[in-house]
């Protein structure tokens, strides 16, 4: 008896859910929702602490160049891939970052550098990793989902590939910068990127399409062949245009035994979480203190920029003139430029 | 009036609920669920067509044999992370299977073999990927996840560590056997493993603890350094006792597209699946038709093997008696030896 009650009381129970979500009552309720024609967002890792209150520092005014490139891709209409694309590079030719020029050194006293590029609309992924002489890993993570048929080069393979695409080759020292220490003995100071400084973009373009894409110079005096989250799709990189696109920064270790970036995706297609839900229970409940975070952004135009740091580079922008950066707890909110 | 009344309704038909699974009726009904003290699921590759009705083909010889030495081991009180490395390992020596020993030929006319192993008890996971001189890959991944912070070594790096170790070092033409093309023009009888060969096992052990392995060669005349599913924690492998292990074989990108093994895991956790559901809802309903297939075996000893290409070389057995192995629709069902 009890089965068929319970039944019964289950199909009666589904047929009223549905006015659960919405209040009951006034007609505008019934309005469509809001939801930006774009919006993106941003990170340069969860490394390191933020700068001290009042002061802006130069990862920050760097922040908000790169943020506004994007803003500015998007609300002309441009792709969410062209534009993860576009954000990355720059973030990758910008020293202040661990991803290209300024990437940390591993062990051997050698710059590696792995990077993923997703599209939500169709699931395409371009990954590479342990690359040591391709300019902008983003971009040949791009040629590898546009004109092969697999998801992962690796090393001279990716290599080979990019030279056969004529894409930019520089020497392995073109990465090199002052600050990074080159070797665990060296004194200089590492503090800003140590486990951090990987950098990511997520858009939602006017055409409704996500993209994630992420790019790292690895964790500095790792050993060689060390490859973290950055180019594994689900784990660092995941975009689905039925959910969200996001791109994660952190222990990359914790980010693939957790599958972070596909379980966000996951928490809400197959248990209905909104994305700050589902992107706060991954980072604050699925992860330990410390791990580090992500930027996630909705196939609604919602944000969400969670992380278990001391601190996070981070920004977000959309349509409705939201314009936001920082490292710390508080964002510096501006009109968009 | 209807939010509180749902919610009302909901909760009475959760408080029934658990008797919806249960026939309501006689005390029997009250056992504790049979559980098999111990299960095994291996496969061989899911390429190539079965043998012809009534023939047993070497490949049958030999996965009898592999899944035998998994039972013995389990029946005998094994770890399943022992058992799964161990059963791997006789795979990758078997010049049949496309994993170590016998693996196919790049473009390049060189080996490349990557592997993953990963424990259901604490998710750690071992991986490597691109390894050309390590006789048995699944044995370097183990030593990864045991001996290192780290989850995924590459390439020369990866081979670095595995001579530290002192773990077998062979030449790449250990690799070689002679019924595999040596490049894409080589008119070798090649047919049984295109596309397929991967070896893996996924283990349920007396204690309750899961563990998941695959090994593989890769593809046939694929570019140089590219990588598939296999040591992707979540794509080609995967274990967690709170659901279950799986191990896959089949077009890689599309296992790292559609997060293949966590994904089974997800349907059971998150939707409530059993295990035959969550693996018959992957291989049939989220990839396309050819691409590949899976073992998995769920913390209450279950046992699924679904593939969507014409056969999969797999087998499996468990504490109940259970032995039977093959490549086409119907198994071999034996008395275990």
């Amino acid at each position: 008896m009890s089965r068929w009650l319970s039944a019964f009381l289950l199909a009666v129970a589904a047929l009223l859910a549905g006015s659960i979500g919405t209040p009951s009552g006034p007609v505008e309720s019934a309005q469509p929702e809001k939801k930006p024609a774009w919006a993106i967002a941003v990170h340069g890792g969860a490394g390191g602490a933020p700068p001290a209150a009042g002061k802006t520092s130069p990862r920050e005014v760097a922040l908000r160049a790169h943020l506004n490139l994007g803003r500015e891709m998007l609300a002309k209409g441009c792709s969410a891939l062209d534009t993860c694309e576009t954000v990355v590079r720059a973030f990758e030719d910008d020293p202040l970052f661990n991803a290209g020029k300024g990437a940390v050194y591993t062990a051997e006293g050698k710059h590696s550098l792995d990077a993923s590029i997703m599209e939500g609309a169709n699931l395409r992924i371009g990954a590479v990793a342990g690359v040591r002489t391709v300019k902008n890993p983003i971009t040949l993570a791009r040629m590898v989902m546009e004109k092969t048929k697999h998801v992962l080069l690796i090393r001279d393979g990716a290599e080979e590939f990019a030279q056969k695409l004529r894409l930019e080759i520089v020497p392995n020292s073109y990465f090199d910068t002052p600050k990074r220490k080159k070797t665990p003995d060296d004194k200089k100071d590492n503090t800003e990127t140590e486990g951090g400084g990987t950098v990511g973009c997520v858009c939602l373009d006017r055409h409704g399409n996500l993209a994630a894409a992420t790019s790292t110079g690895g964790m500095s005096g790792v050993m060689a062949g060390r490859v973290g989250d950055t180019p594994i799709a689900g784990a660092g990189t995941y975009a689905n245009n039925k959910t969200c696109a996001v791109s994660g920064t952190g222990t990359g270790e914790q980010f693939i035994r957790h599958n972070v970036a596909y379980r966000i995706s996951v928490l809400m297609e197959y248990k209905n979480l909104g994305l700050e839900k589902a992107a706060d229970e991954v980072i604050h409940s699925v992860l330990n203190k410390g791990n580090g975070g992500v930027i996630a952004v909705s196939a609604k135009g919602e944000i969400a920029m969670p992380y278990n740091t001391a601190g996070m580079a981070r920004g977000a922008a959309d349509a409705s003139g939201r314009f936001e950066y920082g490292i710390g707890k508080e964002l510096r909110k501006e009109k968009a430029p």
